[in-house]
């Protein structure tokens, strides 16, 4: 153990440990949850403090030595090389105080070190120099924005190839004709590719909001400071920060017309947030759709024939479980669920600061890599589906509802009167219906079930 | 009573009643929720009849009159002239059915009583000539967006007076100085023009994001009739009926290219519901803002005089509550409530159709009312606050984050003895700044709390 | 219209209207919603002042005369003939003074009238008089908690009819054995009759919950007036008014032992309105099931037939929907609505007072009513279900799941194979069996379909 | 690396891996969440496990020597030695079966290098021996209903702690006298101890409820393997293991009656979330009070001085934010947002099983580890709150709502011309008071201000 202290008073911390007297506060303050913060939200908190100490360095703020020291540890933490000694709780108090000042601490301590220095010497100072011009309320909500640029496109990425192995099954399944079901009950005839295609086109908004809604997020608070005044910066730092913060980490940010704004109001996050979740109840829908379309398979719909990515149950033997579904309809409650929490915490903001910023976008960036994941095992899940051809035509020809389109040249209750009748006498409705119009079983099937029933605006004119 | 069969029996219609035996059994089958559909959707189901019948006239599928009879019964309803007939329950099963079918029967029976029969009588009728070539699938989600884009409008409208009349207040609060408050801890300073700038900014974000969501909702499915496919319509009437409705309706809608995803998902609601719910956030945060800045007067922050619109408490004399601010926070959590119902409906649709539409699209719809009402009366709100000067003044001067600047010329530490100092001793801390720096009161207080203070990037180079 | 005058100026109020000037502002500071206060809350609320009137005359603090034209006012209000002059919304901010002030003007006018003044003229009147004693504060929460009480009995009786309705099923299709699903896939048998018993056990816990919740209610804060001690009321008043209002209203309350905590905490609502949505999440399982279970009926899982309370579909001839389970679900959806606004709202109190307490009880209310309604709408409905034997023992037929049993005595993996070479070649598992067990057909059947695999821990010794 | 084979085919097993093939494929199948199942949850795995191998040995079917082994293993993985190789997602798909099957390959492997083996060898197999006479359906949820049993009890008890935390303030600051705030607004005066007293009582409800919850959760459906009827399982077997399973676990279980209905049926879940989501409100609430009452300090409320855990802000000297409150405040919106998640899931479950309930479980036990963090973090930081006396004496002066008990005496009207000609001549209001009155300012201090302000009906005869 070795003692620091920070103003409060002497703490202990351990020997080894890169981070300082706050964390170790900070800990105590506020008991682990086992959430961690996203090593993407890491990396972008180390590319913000090499920025600040790169321009202050050529601002003359920072001696060449510090400058360099710092921005050597911050490429480490970039790299994930002291991930580990980022500990503090993701959803702890102080609106990101304690985490900025965990990072604050864990690059003082690494540069001291590079510096010749030893842990808790702080030749280079958490706070006048990792921290100079800095609060955590600019430095803290930037970095957020910026992991969430990151995951977002990896998203889009993942969102993508789940639209691309739609597609590759609304052509394979292009012709297996089945019944549609509306309300979950028989109704006209669809082919399993129109299905697949209808999701793929659903999936398909997803990619255009979500590629789109990268342009709210690149609007950062970097150089206001405390409030978004910018008190206690320079100015011409205030003016530059953001330009360098893009060059170094490659991140298309901008700075935000107005600070004090964009330090204080999240709204963006619900914003990105709500659309997270459109692309949750997609995705949820769609898992469904494969859960009921694959369910039995012998004693309910059957239609399509499930991978078997595991062995199913532990004690019904053949059993195959659409466990990747199910899955991906957890981590879409999971999304829904952390909407409520970023909202609830959007809107508790308060005058110049949201206080609950750190739950905003640890929660968003949880969402992030759910969908990510969600979208690509959906994605390896749906390449391997097969159709039942048997049982699609078996339950087509058990439907009524194909009978729909003679309503145009019978009238709706002459073809009610087929079906009631086959209902009550136990009748086939095919040989009622080929009684009742005068055409052969085969003709009718043909006109029926044949691809023209997939096409637009059938009705038959008797 | 009157006696009317709908194929499941006979059943009993109040005499006067334009609804016929499907709305009866609706009635029965659905207790009412005291919930009514808002009436732009009833309004623009009129629309979609009216186009319908328009098309399916000049197709040749309805004769002149009966086309005609429709038409002008169409426009009793879209004038609001029918309204008390429509009352099947928003909220009932059937996704949407029943609210079809009383819109059908009504129609009808009007439509009826034109050409000179009676109630019940149906010289039009409700199906094969008022549903022609419709589905509940089709025409329902269709009205539902039309009457979405509508009150859109007239959303964006009231949130852009909101956006103004805060920037009016930005403008006449603008030399105010008082303290920021971060965690709602005294701050560095802020002034009171400056903060209601903040709150305009974000609303005009909403503005921006409203004004561009209209455009994902004019993909309508009408002509898919069951399930997208169209089954059962003439094609020439499928590939021209959007065309027709946005003629008589002048609203810009257009015809979904994949009819069958447009009519099973509904993941477009879940994203505008999304953004409607980002308002609230917003409409949350600067209610709350406005609340803690009236708050007390005289015992809290007081440094907004809160208009009197109505007598306050019941028993306290003199107490003047924040109470449209307390109303638009309550429509806010009721829009954030209705987001939870949305999305998990939007995510409950199976296969060709989702069941729980009459939900969506009700829930959406009251959102718009309920945000429209909120940005309304708090706008009438905001133009009658005023400033009290006197307590921002007061409360700046007891704020020891004033003095914040100093740190790049004393340094934190340095600064914050005085502070201690000026808790520990009981003295004004105006004074030891004054004996630490050599500069007189007035003089620092020139530096501090004018107007630089509100400038980017104040720092105070001793 | 008459001029009313309540210390801000003149206000124009109709001619007709029983309320007052404070009602009228509240309409212009709250556009309306369309919410109506549950009727029962006004019915409550009408006790109170009741109570309140008639305890202030035994004390002296009303005159005899006044007291009795208040009491009958509030007999008048109690019993609906005033309910049309309640006209304040809901959700009006002001924590319920405006609904507050709109029922004492109301009951001043009519008491007014009654001493045979005119309205407005105010010879009893609604602050001096009505309210006297009273605050918004605790006049409010007591109505609502009383209208929840009479509420929750009506609930607690239509889930107990469901509970009845769910095991007459149970019995009727005890011995209706058909396949089991777990995950939607074909699992080991089970009897229609246990499944109806599930669901009749679940239901059963949610009448046990909420009949025991009614004592969490029963404690009102009713002479707490402001903040809860009971400030500008009279000692002997404090005692006594709540025993007053339960002899007058003939519901079972209590005084709060701690009158400041039952003005400002509202967690009582959070409980009671957790237990509601356990409910809607039981109702909307059972829906969901019998969806699934009358799936199809002919190329899905149809078990269940279900009822045709209404003509299906428009478009589709002889299509019957789940309507009812589809409405029980719109409402349980609402109610998990409601539970995150009021959760949001029941947080969100300060210091000795919840502004937001309208809406607390609003949406419980509006819970409580939907629940009751679904309640009795499902339990009409499943009285009218019936089983479908032969689908089902079809069903069970097909389910390969029914060779479970066997693992005990010819072990997981082995049964396994006789799935895998059925379903490779196509071949009847039946057949596989019998030559595989030597047994014959009709003896597996008797052993693995029969009664004894609904019995509890069937396994075959081979 | 070493290969095992389940059935599926040949898979690759890190060599020192206790895991075997199904969770491998696992570990592709759901891409880690990074959340980790409690480890309460393991333990209590590890109990049920121990239990059916030493019933199972008992009863003959598992050898002495395996069941040894077994039960051994099982010692070892409830003492969290064998924790680090439970590593299948927490949300992953197949309602739980990968981390059953995690567990039993854990355990098997364990078991079979104590039996002289290697890993991979399977002298005691997983399928067959450790899971012998179960399923993942009734261990999962057992185990999940075990662990909430013991969190519950943590949790209690750090609520009684807060509790009497909050009792001790309460008695600490009994006499100290402030304004009360209704609608944040200066409202009639009450103790600093009153304040907190309310808060004791509303933490002593919840106290109440999660104490009397436990019983809830004590119905467990072990022994009835797939889906309730116990299918290949014992007969003595079903009937003993609950018992079993008490007696070594120590934890007081009980065997549902309707063991179908306990398989399928997860709404106790939803009652006990719901109360969790009662104590947040709490939670929430009082968070929000004390940061109310702290905020300032020096220019706003300021009547409790923040205790400094740490450092406050990074960039103003001397700032004290509420950190712990804000934490607090975090975990309550998780809890608030877990709640919208296990509904969700809980409505979810289809016929005989709810495919769910790893999330189910997951996040309730979450909520409860974090409840309970916050708890005992805010009861820390309750005992070192400290009054501002000044400040609350101050305020109090300030506060024109103390005269509202002389509307008893002089009536509404008169006391609101006081407090008017006060705002209006900027006369200090106990001037006025006094001269209108005719009492002595002291005296009125007396009257208005002293502890009879505090008790119950305060009014004023003149």
């Amino acid at each position: 153990m070795r003692i620091e202290n920070d103003g409060l008073g002497n703490i202990e911390v351990p020997e080894g440990a890169y981070w300082g007297a706050h964390t170790q506060r900070a800990l105590k303050n506020f008991p682990i949850t086992r959430e961690k913060f996203d090593e993407e939200f890491i990396r972008a908190y180390g590319y913000v403090k090499k920025a600040t100490a790169s321009l202050n360095g050529k601002l003359g703020f920072l001696t060449e030595e510090k400058c360099e020291a710092i921005c050597k540890a911050c490429d480490e933490l970039i790299a994930g090389q002291l991930s580990d000694w980022i500990v503090v709780d993701p959803l702890s108090g102080g609106a990101g105080t304690s985490i900025n000042m965990n990072i604050n601490e864990v690059i003082a301590n690494r540069a001291t070190e590079l510096l010749g220095g030893k842990k808790g010497e702080y030749l280079v100072h958490p706070l006048d120099d990792v921290n100079m011009h800095q609060s955590t309320n600019d430095t803290f909500p930037t970095a957020g924005k910026m992991a969430v640029i990151v995951l977002l496109k990896e998203l889009v990425v993942a969102v993508e190839k789940l639209q691309e192995a739609l597609q590759i099954k609304e052509k394979e399944f292009w012709s297996i004709m089945k019944p549609g079901r509306t309300q979950l009950m028989d109704a006209v005839p669809i082919s399993l590719g129109q299905e697949f295609g209808a999701m793929a086109e659903a999936i398909s908004r997803d990619r255009w909001r979500l590629y789109k809604v990268e342009e709210r997020v690149r609007m950062v608070n970097l150089g206001g400071t405390a409030i978004g005044t910018g008190v206690a910066a320079d100015r011409k730092y205030v003016l530059s920060i953001v330009n360098e913060l893009r060059n170094i980490s490659g991140i298309r940010i901008a700075k935000a017309e107005n600070l004090i704004d964009a330090t204080q109001n999240m709204d963006v996050f619900a914003e990105i947030h709500g659309l997270l979740k459109a692309l949750a109840t997609n995705l949820l829908k769609i898992s469904n759709d494969i859960r009921l379309l694959g369910s039995g398979p012998n004693s309910a719909i059957g239609e399509l024939k499930l991978p078997q990515v595991q062995a199913g149950s532990s004690i019904m033997p053949g059993k195959v479980n659409p466990v990747v579904p199910e899955y991906v309809i957890q981590m879409s409650m999971s999304v829904m669920a952390h909407d409520v929490a970023v909202n609830f915490a959007v809107s508790s903001g308060n005058l110049e600061l949201n206080a609950f910023v750190p739950l905003i976008i640890h929660y968003t960036l949880k969402s992030l890599r759910f969908l990510t994941n969600a979208a690509m095992s959906l994605k390896e899940y749906i390449v391997k589906l097969q159709a039942n051809n048997e049982k699609s035509r078996e339950n087509l020809l058990k439907s009524e509802a194909v009978f729909t389109p003679m309503i145009t040249a019978y009238g709706y209750e002459r073809v009610q009167r087929w079906i009631k009748k086959s209902r009550e006498e136990g009748k086939d409705i095919w040989e009622i219906a080929a009684e009742e119009t005068g055409l052969k079983i085969d003709e009718l099937k043909q006109k029926l079930l044949g691809k023209k029933s997939m096409g637009l605006g059938q009705s038959e004119k008797g």
